[in-house]
């Protein structure tokens, strides 16, 4: 009998053999992709049970709430914070039930801010789909946003963890902050990397850390493993937005349900904006301005947008900046042993980043 | 040496022979009317604590955070929620540091709901001043909102309680289910008293529920006491929301820093007009239906809505089931010993009252 490696090495000559004929190699690259497959086959089990929780908790005698609840939580995300906190009980070894209702606070939280973000953006459109402001207004975003947050504390009390409780207070507060930084720099083409990048450590990559850290927290793991799940969640979470922030101006739109253009169309000022404005000479500078600071958009100026960041590597390098803290994140759970769960972990930073691909 | 009661009865002679020729029996009368200065005395130097913790939690790097809320907070309420825990705890003979932190959650609670109303409301004006979003916009507002109410967990958190946090989560969820009902409810003339109940139970009197209640739990007292302040602190909380309605149609504006007709411009239907509505034929009606629901409202509407009101003592009414309320909430604190705390809260009850008058 051959030994693995030598079984592998095999395997992938014939492969390659293969391949000359039939070109495998193209599927045998796909089938390689990353994805979110080993996540799902880690914790869909929980996954479904975080789902009856989360619907079991939207409910109230007002019937607007679990309508317009339902529409957000049920319009096609990808419960990737939840899922987070799954995989990392999972990793910490947790064998409870606690870490589905706290997935399931996770979301709401999520949700939550969801809510409040598309009335603030005076978003339309959200996957795809049409926005709850867009269907109820703004009113109604606002204050079941408020009922899901005040449900996700609800719920996390219930648990009973004043650690749990800490942790998400503390995110929910950071996040708030984001968002309010956010809206202060939205229109200022000149804002730095450095400012960008505090916005969406706090806006996005705080819940990321606290979805992730909850895990060795109800597992009651050593601190060393709670702060090793943190800067993996951070540094994802980093990694995560600046590819989305890429995607919102070179998305294949059918594949992923996301409408190209709507960052600028909202005025956002997000990394590839500011890597294409400092890179640009005077002329790009008073597009930028003219566009995302003034506001004043005319037919052909997205597209005149998307040749400025290809013209300086704009988007090229906030992929580059994502697989940096992609690595980071990576490297953070170096001291956790091999597995299923480790494996999954590993792959979603992956997938994160080729999504951009 | 005089017994009390004799003495008492002299002065009351005395005070009586003066008053035919000075005319004291006014200033007499203006001196027994209800008002928060027993409760001031109770817990004024508490008071200072808690706005001294509410400015050194609102403080946060983004500058626009500590602004926004500072504006909001600095803006002369009576600071009533935060009095009553401080109150409830003095009743309950607390003797710790905790109720002061505590009743700055329950002010940045409010705070947040107020925020987050004047939006939904798009009010320009609060307590004669203008609104946080006549200032700085709806977003900002709404953020900042979120940002308060994060605030809010983060402390109770430090406090430790879970049963704190579990009384003031379950309130925040309330309060906002109350709002959804509001919003669904709000121009619909046809709504029931009972329903209005419903809604100003909610997103009124849950919070003056709660801030009572945590007195009691801190200090440690029976189940008996805590419901007792509960009940309290319910029944104020709709005897206030009612009289408030009332204000709103029939306040000195000068006293009261509030502006006449408010409600009706944001076509509210609050108890006066239920039953003004109902007691109405069917051409008051139709005035109604115009000014409220199809929110067509023309120069002279107000005045006709109050004649209206007082034609079919709808305001009187109100009052009468403002004054149920609170002798409800009078007979909750029987329980009680007397003493400064509980005449204190005894009198907030008959001042909340008598500002109808």
């Amino acid at each position: 009998m051959l030994a693995p490696e030598t079984l592998l090495i095999t395997i992938n000559r014939v492969r390659s053999r293969v391949a000359i004929i039939v070109n495998l190699d193209e599927e045998r690259d796909r089938s390689r992709r990353p994805s979110l497959e080993p996540l799902n086959a880690l914790v869909g089990a929980d996954l479904v049970e975080v789902n009856r929780l989360i619907l079991q908790h939207m409910q109230s005698p007002v019937a607007l709430i679990p309508q317009l609840a339902g529409h957000i939580v049920a319009s096609g995300g990808k419960r990737l914070r939840p899922m987070l906190t799954l995989a990392s009980a999972s990793l910490c070894g947790y064998r409870g039930t606690r870490h589905c209702a706290l997935a399931a606070c996770v979301e709401f939280i999520h949700t939550a801010t969801l809510l409040h973000d598309d009335v603030v953006d005076d978003s339309a459109l959200r996957r795809g789909r049409a926005t709850a402001n867009s269907v109820w207004g703004n009113k109604a975003s606002v204050l079941v946003g408020d009922y899901l947050f005040s449900r996700a504390f609800q719920i996390m009390v219930m648990d009973g963890s004043l650690r749990v409780l800490d942790i998400l207070s503390n995110a929910s507060a950071v996040m708030a902050e984001g968002e309010v930084l956010q809206l202060v720099t939205s229109n200022d083409a000149e804002t730095s990397e450095q400012t960008y990048l505090d916005v969406i450590r706090r806006k996005t990559a705080a819940l990321f850390a606290a979805a992730c850290r909850v895990g060795p927290v109800i597992a009651e793991r050593p601190r060393v493993e709670e702060e090793a799940l943190d800067s993996y969640g951070l540094n994802l979470g980093i990694a995560f937005q600046l590819v989305d922030d890429v995607l919102d101006y070179a998305a294949r739109e059918i594949e992923l349900g996301k409408t190209v253009g709507d960052d600028f169309r909202d005025g956002k000022i997000t990394l590839p904006v500011v890597l294409a404005f400092r890179r640009g000479d005077r002329e790009e500078r008073e597009f930028w301005r003219r566009t995302l600071e003034s506001q004043d958009r005319r037919d052909g100026d997205l597209d005149h947008a998307v040749g400025l960041m290809h013209k300086h590597g704009a988007l090229r390098d906030t992929v580059a900046r994502a697989a940096h803290y992609g690595a980071v994140a990576r490297d953070a759970l170096g001291i956790f042993p091999e597995g299923p769960a480790k494996s999954a972990l590993l792959e979603i930073v992956d997938f994160c980043i080729e999504r951009a691909y």
